[in-house]
């Protein structure tokens, strides 16, 4: 099924895409007209729906339609001063049985998710503590929680925020705890790149992650650092040979992981894998949502990003406009 | 056995405290002695020990006594320049068999434990909702728990810091909850009492509760936060029809009562509930710091206390004295 | 007279309501329209004027109405997609002998201000201190300042913000002092209760009460709590058996009533009473707060308001729309 | 009388000096002696007195003395170890009828008190706005306030901690607001400067000044800007004519004048005059502190100040040691 | 050339205006037209553009245009709803042979640069200290130096934001230092007009000031302090016989001068001078904002300012419209 | 010669030290004698000396010994009460002519410092920028400098507090920027690696590095950022052709590699290297800091450090003893 970024001026094609925006316009004649701005996976575009009428009971066939739903959209790409959008002939919300794909709907990790999946469990596999590595494959065999695992967003707006985004960040935290242990001989490197594996985990149960990524009410009222440290003290409650001192630095490196107490870590890092594994998760997530700022908050050909209200500043992304 | 404050001048007899401090000192005559501060429940003393005097081989009979250890003293009380000290003539550190009665040696909560253990009950049973007041009942009809939770500071130094502590507080600030649920009809009255009741139940584990008041291992990397968190959300497992609604809010009350992310809640208040728990503990912590310093920190016969660092003030105690 | 909420779609009715928003708009041929927002007591409505017409100097009927002000309007009420609104047939602004009864138009508390003042009496006289009843009586038995502290609110925006919170909102505040009171002997009762109910006397003057509430010059320039300092004070220099240390900390509970130096307090608690105040005041403001948010900014049938940006969260409201 | 600077080696003499600190010491034939720190104005001294001696009773001559007492001094210099102190041969409490002359105990401001008050006196007639000048007039010509205003020192510790330094401080802010005021035309003078020559009037009663600078109770609990604002309002009241927009813009100053509300000001300032004072009072400050630090606590020879907490810095002070 | 304040209702005129906003708007039919924002040195005022029609290629004879251009209209001044706007006969792009003056463009300082060019030479001239005159001639007798500084704005939004404003700002510090020298005898009256006329000598190479000021790329990364002491550094470096204690102190003044890290200084103030800068710079840049606020930001007939977010307050302007 | 970890009991030996502590104490008899604490490389031990006497003129031969001074010591190793301490039998400053090896008297980097100098040549010798590469080389060429960036300390007091620490730090961050490089493509390797080789090089001119590390006056008034942002100046001064936009980015990581204004960077990280390097520095700062910890902060067998003030918590060191 066609793409946004591949749709052809003039084209009619039937599609799905999530509504990012719904809003009921006026046209000249005083008459209502239906604007939307309908996303996919590749990009986003706006539509019109020129035919949108009420009918006797003042309903209406998107009345339905709320932002953030899927719907499946007959139409033609048109241009409007230079801009092209859709003229919609038809719409209406997605239904259960159209099946939508919704990995075609919205943005998705760059990397196929099963070579990543597939190096996360290598990284499992080189652990040489037998209760790290023991623990940390019962946690990632459970299947209904990988499912959830390979999906999952790394964060709502800021970084990682595509399907996939969870696994790909967690992979590159271990890799870069990984290194540093290499560098730093005090550290101990199973302890922090086991944890790095699992810092995260509870965000799988922190994000709804259909059309829009949003928090579940769990995600709010306890947080995922929380939910993620209980659901690996379940799995340890399930291994009574598993050392009380290991487990016990293992939750310290969960719970510390944001590294400051206003950043919602109930402790901050008290020990050095601690401190390691903080830095690599501020490493990653600031590198990503540079890169997303790069490609959605850059104005074209400028050499600086649009104002980062979470940085307090602006970024210089130089020249570099290939990349 | 004698208490502190009992100690008549002259009078020779034989007790235990514990060691607060201990130096050696010079005499005169440039031969040691030792300087102790020994303290029991009902206060703190000055003690020295002229005999104290190094073997052939430089050990002495107190070297294995350090500061916060029990010991066992004979000796007697003399005054030196207006002030009342103990003259030791034995000394040496208390043993398993000499079944030491920890409450007479560090500071009781005022009422009897087992009064308010009572009344700690009777909170508990005026519970209405039927989840709540058996999950309550399950988890301190655990006679283990029951028995550390009696017994429990409220804190290391700064409120409620001493045995039954934790009871006081919890009960006084459940009662807080109680009367303001009453005046404030919104509120659901059996969560906040509920979650009082609980909200700092992971103290039982966070402090060593010996001579001295100290944060266990699990205590500084965990936080009791966090450690009664995941106490109550082993108990609620065991219960599958608690509902999870429920769960969740009493959940959200436990991890956000210290108010704020930087007083280490990985989560701020998000339901009235969880709002009143915090200023009901507030309240509490602070009246109780209060009349700890009102007694410990007041120079004599001032109206003003010395300077609360952790308040960055001095308190107006004003005439009161006989208090 | 009618509200609101008592409109009937299609009635022709006479009223007065606060324009809250004026603004021209155009019609599809061009010409100009009037879109207002008016308000009463019971909720609020969009108005159009389609008749509305600068004359031949471009001055219209309307020239004279700002937001803010009180106007009369006769019309009916009609029904645009889907939503009512009010189609203005006659429009003025309010003159004096129109004798509008503000408390139609703008919010008022719930309760009735009669029964709220008999209980702020009853409140005063049940104070023991003889000197502390009479000041009390003495500041209050003065009727100019009673009708405004009747009607005044309790806050501009964030709580209370209706004709009577004030007084509302100080009797709150005063009873959980006096049942916090009751749970900690060491505080005096009469003391924290008569500070209570003259924490914020200084609000009468800060703020203009008429359809819009809003600061007063000297609300900004001075602050309601060295108003309300300078008129306890005056009233005590009328009264000179008053003693100078209960008068000293009768003002220190004023003046730092809002706990904190970056909350406006210019000194912060240093006595039980003072904190108790604080804290039962932080109590009141924000339960009432957390009403206004559940009534006002809570989407339909969600369970969590809008962002609170006072708060830096969302609130978890549950799942009680009855409420 | 002689003062400390004057006093020669072997010399006997009788003085008045204040006991800084005292310390029961013991010589090396453990009988105890007196240690003590004796300070007038013009700097201070170590004092022995070695025929301390207990009677009967535990009491002894100096029993009464507490750090902070006037004492009156029989004894003679003699050098220890390349350093002075004095030999005490006779030491007791200052009486009421020694008529002791405060000003040669503790430091006082470098010009001539009466000089300083003159050129405030002219200050004050400098002013063009006649409500001001009458105002200012009234307030200063009241003999026991003024009295207290030439004695009174500017702060305890920080800043013009002298006799007469609060004086010479509102004096300097006055003259640095009459400058500012030539260079920007829109600052209204009169106002500025009549604030400048009342902002700190409530240190008056905000500090004890006999020969420890401390805070009287009402300096604490009420602070000296609500203090200064109440005399200021008092004055005001007994003063009809006086125009009220005048008298809040004159409030606002006094109230405003440190600047920020963590600075313990209610208000923050919000007009240019208000701006014009914060910043005469943090230059004079600052630079008096300075000075301060620069004779008091810069290490002999040292081009750098010790550490200075309060500016979180060292000083950099250079080679002008002759200054 | 005509100013926007000169132009008459109805008459036609050719001049030049910065477009600061341009935007394609619908008439009622439909079609596009222009509407623009134009400003000059004396004011701004809307512009419309009727005629304004896409070529077949969609290009139109403004596609050039963005805001912040300079550009030629002709045109004549029309009234919509009360309002003066202008209508647009004809418009393009300046081009460099139009030489257009910016200063009659964009707001300018309001005394003459050129007298305020002799002011700051004679502030020069006023330096006793041979080094620090010979270094401050060598600056500024470089021409193109010299030119850029008597164009620079002295900031973009907040302060001296026009033409000549940093020459203004430079000029007004160095006075102020120069009196508060007078007052503080132990100030280095030389080393701190000095470091006054060059502390924001770096702004001229971080601002463009072209139409609209904004940074240079440099402005943002390095930041105008660091700039600004290389600038010095490298003259001092050309001068040999430069006392080196005397280039350490002056540096530190420059890079010193916002007084604090989080204000962007490097170092903060450790000597009087560099404290003395500092206030000088704080309350010239707060009072030429609150001129600039005064004039821009108070809503006619008010007697306070709109809300100023940098200063998180409303300012109170008084009555004073004249001024 | 011998150093103090060598010293065997009862041995006569002479050395030279740091006396990093000098006070004169009192025997039994009241005689004066000197207590010394000196140290050199391989740690610190006690000393007195008994036989110091002021001459006549109150001289004696230490006079000249100040807290930080070499001094050359004969004297043998005596204990007391079980603690070894050096009985002096001579003592007296160093002299140039001693030639004194400074790095056997204070603590130097571990690892040989040739090597780690051929370690970072070839870091340098990696870059495959041309400009980048001959900047570094001519700034390391330099062979004054280089001596001085080999010996210099990488802090004063808390991380890399040792000769020879700069060199390390430098070579670990750039060594981390190196392998993050890896994982993240968009990084421009050779700008990162060639700035972390500069990015403290101002630290050779801010530390004074005798026998005590302390800041030069320059380092505190203008800070080694500034400083090193200048040498880097200088240098690309004199290479005309290396490219501008080269040199800002150049100069933006080393003006913003302590990550935040409140931590001295005049500017914040606003490029993908910047933060890099940041990171980098914060890494190998904490890790490093968090050894010295370790070795010195711990107490004996316990598995806490002690109270770490600059972090605000206590680390958990754990087991490992033998580290």
């Amino acid at each position: 099924m066609k793409q946004i970024t591949d749709l052809v001026l003039g084209e009619h094609f039937t599609a799905f895409f999530v509504a990012r925006r719904k809003e009921i316009k006026k046209k000249k004649n005083g008459d209502p007209f239906l604007a939307l701005d309908l996303a996919d996976a590749s990009g986003h575009i706006d539509a019109v729906w020129w035919d949108f009428a009420p009918d006797l009971f003042g309903k209406t066939e998107t009345d339905g339609i709320e932002a953030g739903d899927v719907v499946k959209v007959a139409g033609h790409v048109e241009e409007y001063q230079g801009i092209r959008q859709i003229r919609v002939e038809k719409i209406r919300r997605a239904k259960p049985e159209d099946q939508v794909d919704l990995a075609k709907l919205i943005p998705v990790v760059e990397l196929d998710r099963q070579v990543l999946w597939q190096n996360f469990r290598k990284m499992i596999d080189s652990l040489a503590n037998p209760y790290l590595l023991s623990l940390l494959r019962r946690i990632f065999d459970d299947e209904a929680l990988a499912k959830k695992f390979i999906d999952a967003p790394g964060g709502k707006l800021w970084h990682h925020n595509y399907l996939g985004g969870l696994m790909e960040h967690t992979l590159n935290i271990a890799t870069i705890c990984d290194r540093l242990a290499k560098i730093y001989p005090a550290i101990d490197r199973d302890l922090v790149v086991a944890a790095a594996l699992v810092h995260d985990l509870g965000k799988v149960d922190s994000y709804t992650y259909g059309p829009n990524f949003d928090y579940t009410d769990a995600g709010r009222l306890l947080g995922h650092i929380v939910i993620g440290s209980q659901m690996v003290a379940a799995k340890i409650n399930e291994f009574p040979e598993f050392p009380g001192e290991l487990a016990m630095k293992l939750q310290h490196l969960i719970l510390s992981h944001q590294g400051k107490l206003e950043q919602a870590s109930p402790v901050e890092p008290m020990t050095r894998e601690a401190f390691i594994l903080y830095y690599a998760d501020e490493i990653d997530s600031k590198l990503n949502a540079i890169e997303r700022i790069n490609k959605d908050e850059r104005p074209r050909g400028a050499k600086w990003s649009k104002y980062v209200n979470l940085l307090g500043r602006y970024l210089y992304l130089g020249e570099q406009q290939q990349k």
